[in-house]
């Protein structure tokens, strides 16, 4: 993630052209895909019977498309099937950003929004798309579990979203203070947020002797790769 | 976090009630109100001209309501001032499970869910909820820094949402194949995933021999708390 794009492109529609903060705004696809590549987790909203629903799942991204899935039962993946629209949200924290003054604490963050209509990817494009995710997750994986079985194909759905209307938004660095407020004797400063690997814990039931792959000893997290 | 709930209370409405994976709802207020408080980044949904939108922001719990705030001038808090549904998610992520099957990875996260209408926060509970905010980031921080001035409490709005709708979801431990899966050689278990602080960073502008305050030096993750 850079700060420095020089000049950040126009927004692609008036819906994600950034209000608040505008000055973090980027438009880049540069910096959009990053912050989507750098984590698995997002969050996508759709309306169901005039409510708004907001669930947590993995992603992954393959040129203009986001992808998500999920079981073929699951509400959520039927509603998006029939194409309605849907919110895309992806959000890093980064930082805890302490100012002089109270109405200045802030956070460093990356995030990134969508908007468009949800899409059923085709039965027959399922396979590679899975391929690409599950490579993602941990590079090499796909070939080395067991693949899916027909029954297992059919219970998943995969949902994808074009990145046409898409914004993101970076914070980083010192807090920005009032200029007055400079002369004040209080502390100010960031206190960063990483998210780290913990020890791998192999599955107790395990056989014994079962090799730990190179893709698990030399596992490194998406931001890193 | 406890996975060891003995019996998870009875979803407050059908709403709520956990559906896929359902065998990982916890619908007790203890849990429910540990993931809230494990993490300072929400995303909320809402419904603006038909159109999903998801935001997201830092939240804070005092007792049964989550308040998140922001400009007096955004669009979401105009909106959502106004009494809207909304819905409020939030999410940690906690590891990657690798199974025998691509079937069966999966992750280990702890979510919560929460329907209702937002509510504005009258003007004259605002100073005591955002205290409570302001403390919750790093306790102590609304006594070291300087107090809103009128213009900036005119700029600030709070809204809150009353957790009666609401329910959780844990997913930990080894992952779980197929039993006959169980005889494959291949590799399975779990990548741990942990938020971690860097390194304090001082404002490059501080004044010279500006002490450190206790909450920094003690400063520490509120799942660490």
């Amino acid at each position: 993630m850079s700060n420095t794009t020089p000049e950040p492109a126009a927004p692609p529609s008036d819906r994600t052209r950034v209000r608040r903060y505008h000055w973090l705004a980027r438009y880049d696809r540069e910096t959009i895909n990053d912050i989507i590549d750098a984590g698995i987790v997002c969050h996508v909203g759709y309306v169901f019977d005039g409510h708004p629903y907001v669930t947590p799942t993995n992603h992954w991204r393959i040129d203009d498309h986001v992808y998500w899935h999920g079981s073929s039962a699951s509400r959520m993946l039927r509603a998006q099937s029939q194409g309605i629209p849907v919110c895309f949200s992806v959000t890093h924290l980064d930082g805890i950003v302490l100012a002089r003054s109270a109405f200045n604490h802030n956070i460093n963050f990356r995030s990134v929004m969508a908007f468009g209509k949800a899409e059923l990817v085709p039965a027959d494009e399922i396979e590679s798309v899975l391929e690409v995710f599950t490579n993602r997750i941990a590079p090499g994986l796909w070939d080395h579990a067991r693949k899916p079985e027909p029954k297992e194909w059919k219970a998943t759905k995969v949902i994808r979203l074009r990145l046409d209307e898409v914004s993101a938004k970076v914070r980083t660095g010192p807090p920005i203070d009032d200029e007055a407020d400079y002369q004040l004797d209080h502390w100010a400063g960031v206190i960063p947020l990483h998210t780290v690997l913990g020890p791998v814990e192999p599955d107790p039931k395990l056989r014994p002797g079962t090799p730990t792959p190179d893709f698990i000893q030399n596992f490194k997290l998406w931001k890193d790769r």
